[in-house]
């Protein structure tokens, strides 16, 4: 397939991309405004590379013509959390919205995977406007905490290294460093309840 | 003091910390271009509100006209790492630059504060170009792990809900929670060396 | 009423203008992505201040109540074109998008104000999605060309300064300034089929 | 010339440009605070493409080796201005700055080029830190009102895709533009007096 063509495929998903990332950004400004506590601390957002899509449709054995039906992360949207509870939170405001419909989700915190990943999955149906009419497309949300997404920030650096074999004596490590997050974000949940209520916004960027 | 006198105060600061984002996160890109390893992660700034200013100078006991030499962290850059190796590697780096001044250093992370806080600060003179000449500011860089970042987030969050009298059974989560995140660090220091070399970069914006 | 109220009103248009500004903007890269000419150049929104919002409402005797239905511009767009053919165009796109739809149109382009004043403005109802569910609102969306856009800047700051009385002498030169915009635009028009088929985006950002 | 070196080469150009558009966007700020006139309306900036370069290079006949001082407008900055009277006051306000030297100035406002073409352009000195350490550039200022720009840019599209050689027809009414925009700047400038100490800033985002 020619890159212009890969380009006019894209070119929705990344428009869905930037409005998801404005509405979700809108939900902490919104919680802010209020002076509560927004259970979103940070969003971002990316569309997969022509690379990556060809790659994971080759492994899956899908078809060209299959691929927007079926790689359903073309686009993606990762939501941070600073509390476990809070990714639930965010899964129940996504299940209310009236301008996306869910497909499915999978639940890696209840249910870890093997690796150690932990990450809350929803697929959701998204409508588009293009020149050429509106288009509905597949988005991929991952919802995480700040722990979650380091942990998988690395070990994704660690599988793209190793081309998937990571060597035991690491993936020990990785072991280790997630088990050190169950309890971080078990502790951390305890003094959630206490800053529930504080009238104060805390960001990343927000408070130095 | 008037609110436009303290705006003409403060304005120099805001662009010192608008300059200086601009250009840590040029070294991102510098080392990513290179395809290698950057040892920051994300850069936030920020300008001091008036009122944490004017509290500061209150508990402090600072005269109005000694608060732009007195308080150094009017303008505030903060450097997240995602390895404890990463935050010395930057404070190399800050060291060998010729468009700032470092006026002294504290390394809470060799020595941990005893609320389990730590971080690297750095204050340094900086030198920005106003409307009616340049002008010489001091600017504080905090430098700190993903980790460390979010243990600092909920505790500065709980010592402003408390007004710095944080209860003693929470301020055991903190400790806790410190411990966990000690270990997180250690753990994951192991695989860094495994991941300097990988030919990719890892952000939180990029790798979904 | 109270500004936490106020600013509870005016979230949404908030969140509707930075939709909208994405999507417009989208409109600009799907035309440089095909590698044609986009009759989009350039696109800015905002929310009226409550002050602007206050005075309008006592000038027009329009309750606190009413302010929602009865004042159309509290969140605007304004999209600015290179030729004046360029707005019928992008009159067009808006009529056929499924995202928004029309209550309104004037076009003071074909019928200039007496003031010399030129632009198409559309008042359109949009949804946005808040967190106690989806909203309709007006939004006003006013497409000139860039000289159409220095003139009622212009315009504006007078009317601001003389609080809508200017004085005869400068009101005859906002009308020779008018004049030369109108001839101006026309000798323009002649260029824009030469344009249309060139193989470049010529933006205010990319071309120097 | 290998796309990595030129990446290498090009880098320390686009951290230039971004530090100096947050600097002239400051002064915009600092005449705003103050409630007064700013005499710059907008600040935008580019890197030149390899390509560019490459052609201008070939037609210049300038060896690889020397690009770097003889092409000096690899960086550019370009500074818009509502009024004639503004461009000076903007060119006075870089004279003084003593983070940048001036090389040249040239003047095509005073004298207009053949074509029509109208700017104020500077090449300045400014110094920029990388990894490597400090490294000294040369950085392109122009500086135009909004309807200059306007003509400059359709002028540059035509330029391309004419390859230079604009057919006379179109060339003359680029010319009959060119002298409606100085009576247009002519008349504006009679108003440009009273417009300055309105206590109210116009840009092209904020007065809707």
């Amino acid at each position: 397939m020619e890159i212009q063509l890969w380009r006019e495929i894209l070119d929705p998903y990344s428009l869905a991309v930037n409005e998801l990332i404005v509405k979700f950004n809108h939900i902490i400004e919104e919680y802010r405004r209020k002076g509560s506590y927004s259970p979103i601390e940070l969003v971002t957002g990316r569309v997969k590379t022509i690379s990556s899509i060809l790659e994971k449709a080759q492994k899956k054995n899908i078809a060209l013509d299959d691929i927007e039906e079926k790689i359903d992360d073309i686009a993606g949207i990762r939501i941070i959390c600073q509390f476990v509870e809070d990714i639930y939170k965010v899964v129940d405001i996504i299940r209310h919205r009236s301008d996306m419909t869910i497909k499915s989700e999978k639940d890696y915190i209840e249910k870890m995977k093997k690796s150690g990943y932990r990450s809350y999955h929803i697929i959701v149906y998204y409508d588009v406007e293009t020149l050429k009419g509106s288009k509905r497309l597949q988005v991929e949300i991952q919802i995480r905490t700040l722990a979650m997404n380091f942990w998988a920030t690395i070990e994704h650096s660690l599988q793209y290294k190793y081309k998937q074999n990571i060597p035991e004596h690491i993936r020990k490590r990785l072991s280790s460093a997630a088990e050190a997050i169950l309890i971080l974000d078990r502790e951390m949940s305890v003094v959630r309840d206490e800053i529930m209520d504080a009238q104060n916004s805390f960001t990343i960027k927000a408070n130095m």
